[in-house]
């Protein structure tokens, strides 16, 4: 089997996250902040160890991080919550429905306004020209997709944050597709909310997911409002959730087995580097690229940058028949529009979406190789 | 260890559970409904072997079987997405955070009003007296926490169902301490949605919960609003989420591993016997409280019905203290309010709360036995 669908969710997983989730279930290990006991406490320490590599390699302080089950519940948290009455929030033509339809449900219940930025081929000048000319100082909330889950375009953050800074506006962005292949620092990018899955680019289980708050935002955290609540083992007497990170947006019990395991992917990450990680991508990509470039019958879509993600079409042969012929041959690949409508009408991809290749740490250029073949054979028939 | 905070999270695991997770960290395992290539396939594939397990045990179909990654996600999807504006949601004096919080935060936004129905010491009559004379016909959603988390009191379910059917009442159970204890069905007991973690009752891992739905309530599912959007894997050019289940409550990527762990568990369950496991809770509940009724200065909560918790004090001793004390001999027990003031406050047992014992199928005798020494001896001094 040769899996290519890692923007999905990265498969193989290290060995030390499958060993961390299985120590987990095997071992002592209670409900974290539910309890003082030893078997709580070790859970709470394995928690409280995510935080702090996440924290450290996101720029920010432990308690300032939060688990979530997913990239999703964090950006409805992130954007619900910082939503007020009657604001706009801009969000680029490159986000997934993870942020498009909870930004559109807002709209649709009259609560604030929307408008859209392009990410204009990745011609960062006119992205930001088209920014500065829909936001509205002090009355809006930015979110902005690192990398897209569709292509290899990226947005580019740093500059979409100091006009965040300068505007007063809250800047929140999606990393799924980019935390452990891009550095991120949510100081320096001054980013207020950054959220992301466990499960794609860190190399943890699925259902695990973080929200990495700036110290700004979480000064001002009581200003969020919340979109679940729950128990939070302290200050249960309140009516409300806590005015303090992390426990206002961990309703309930955290997935502490999921926790343990995105520990040991982000060390993992760590050890091997994200410098390291997006070099395989690139060369993956170009080998690709290089293999199948002789043929006019297939697009690749995006403006060239080699990277995780090799979207395509074969002319005359709909994505979903391309992405069945490859599975016949063992080729995982993810057909179709991705979640991701507004990304896929922005790179023209048509009605039936695309085929997209999303390369992982342990795929190898044999794989390319023996997939290139595959394809050719299919743009040929 | 004597391993006694099963109403936090059950520990240990059957060994099954641990074995279907780590399996579906090291097998092909995608992403369910995000492609149909051979990995997300067999993960997609446990998924819908978990909605048939769960469907089984709870008297629904298997596509109004919905995974979330907790109880309290799935109480407040199914709260704030029953709650029409202007409505009453009732909801009992046992009530966990859980439900309290969603609740008045519902209240305190001005978007519906609230009211408290008593559970009257465990007396139906009383309870379903008071909640026919709070319920206004056509205009209410009433909610009910099975068993609580605090002492062995039940609500009469049944009896709540047949009045909420009468009055066009929409019924949400939180089965939070009662699923893999007692019998649940949806059909039978008139419930509209019953909510539940997975990691508790049902033996599965912590980011695991159930919300299943009637066979009415998913009839008129787009009535129900959603609290969370994203990636749905159908119908992404909507702009909202789909009209059907599971999609309508699943946004982004589910917890695939915790779901192979929690259909182990529901399996498990089964094999095992819901009333062979309450069998055992009475047991030990029975034991422990023999052996500490001699002691005038400890204090048991409840109305002295036998089950899996044990909730007491030692006069003089405050409950945090207690727990330290049981903690320095190994027994993991929780104290304090257990995220359920409401339910400390009608059990009474003072702003400290209590130290809870909390059983599972694999605590013993010889447990029960050590626990009662430690607890004599501290009453004692």
């Amino acid at each position: 089997m040769i899996y290519f669908d890692n923007a999905a969710t990265t498969w193989p997983k290290p060995r030390a996250v499958t060993e961390a989730v299985k120590r987990s279930l095997s071992d002592p290990f209670g409900n974290p902040g539910r309890g003082s006991h030893k078997a709580a406490a070790s859970a709470a320490k394995t928690v409280y160890e995510l935080r702090e590599e996440a924290a450290e390699l996101f720029g920010a302080d432990p308690l300032n991080v939060v688990l979530t089950s997913s990239a999703t519940q964090g950006l409805n948290f992130a954007i619900k919550g910082a939503a007020r009455k009657g604001c706009t929030i801009l969000f680029s033509d490159l986000e997934h429905n993870s942020v498009r339809r909870p930004v559109l449900s807002l709209r649709d219940s009259g609560y604030c306004h929307t408008d859209i930025y392009g990410s204009h081929g990745g011609d960062n000048e006119r992205i930001i020209s088209d920014l500065i000319a829909k936001i509205e100082p002090g009355n809006c909330v930015v979110v902005a997709n690192y990398a897209s889950n569709v292509c290899n375009l990226t947005l580019p953050v740093s500059q979409i944050g100091e006009i965040c800074k300068k505007t007063g506006s809250v800047f929140i962005v999606d990393a799924s597709q980019s935390a452990g292949h891009f550095n991120v620092d949510v100081e320096k990018m001054n980013i207020s909310v950054l959220c992301m899955p466990g499960h794609k680019g860190l190399y943890g289980p699925m259902g695990t997911g973080l929200m990495v708050f700036s110290k700004s935002a979480a000064e001002s955290i009581s200003s969020f409002s919340t979109l679940i609540e729950g128990g939070s083992g302290v200050d249960s007497e309140d009516t409300g959730m806590p005015s303090v990170l992390p426990e206002r947006f961990e309703p309930g019990t955290v997935n502490a087995h999921g926790a343990a395991g995105l520990l040991a992917g982000i060390q993992w990450v760590k050890r091997t580097g994200t410098a390291r990680i997006r070099k395989n991508e690139n060369r993956l990509w170009l080998d690709l690229y290089e293999r199948t470039s002789c043929s006019d019958r297939i697009t690749v879509y995006g403006d060239g940058t080699p990277g995780a993600i090799f979207p395509f079409n074969i002319k005359g042969v709909p994505p979903s028949e391309v992405g069945r012929l490859l599975d016949e041959k063992g080729i995982c690949v993810r057909t179709g529009l991705h979640c991701s409508p507004l990304a896929h009408k922005t790179l023209g991809t048509g009605e039936d979406g695309a085929v997209r290749i999303s390369f992982g740490f342990f795929n190898t250029l044999r794989e390319t190789e023996e997939a290139a073949d595959r394809i050719l054979k299919i743009a040929k028939q």
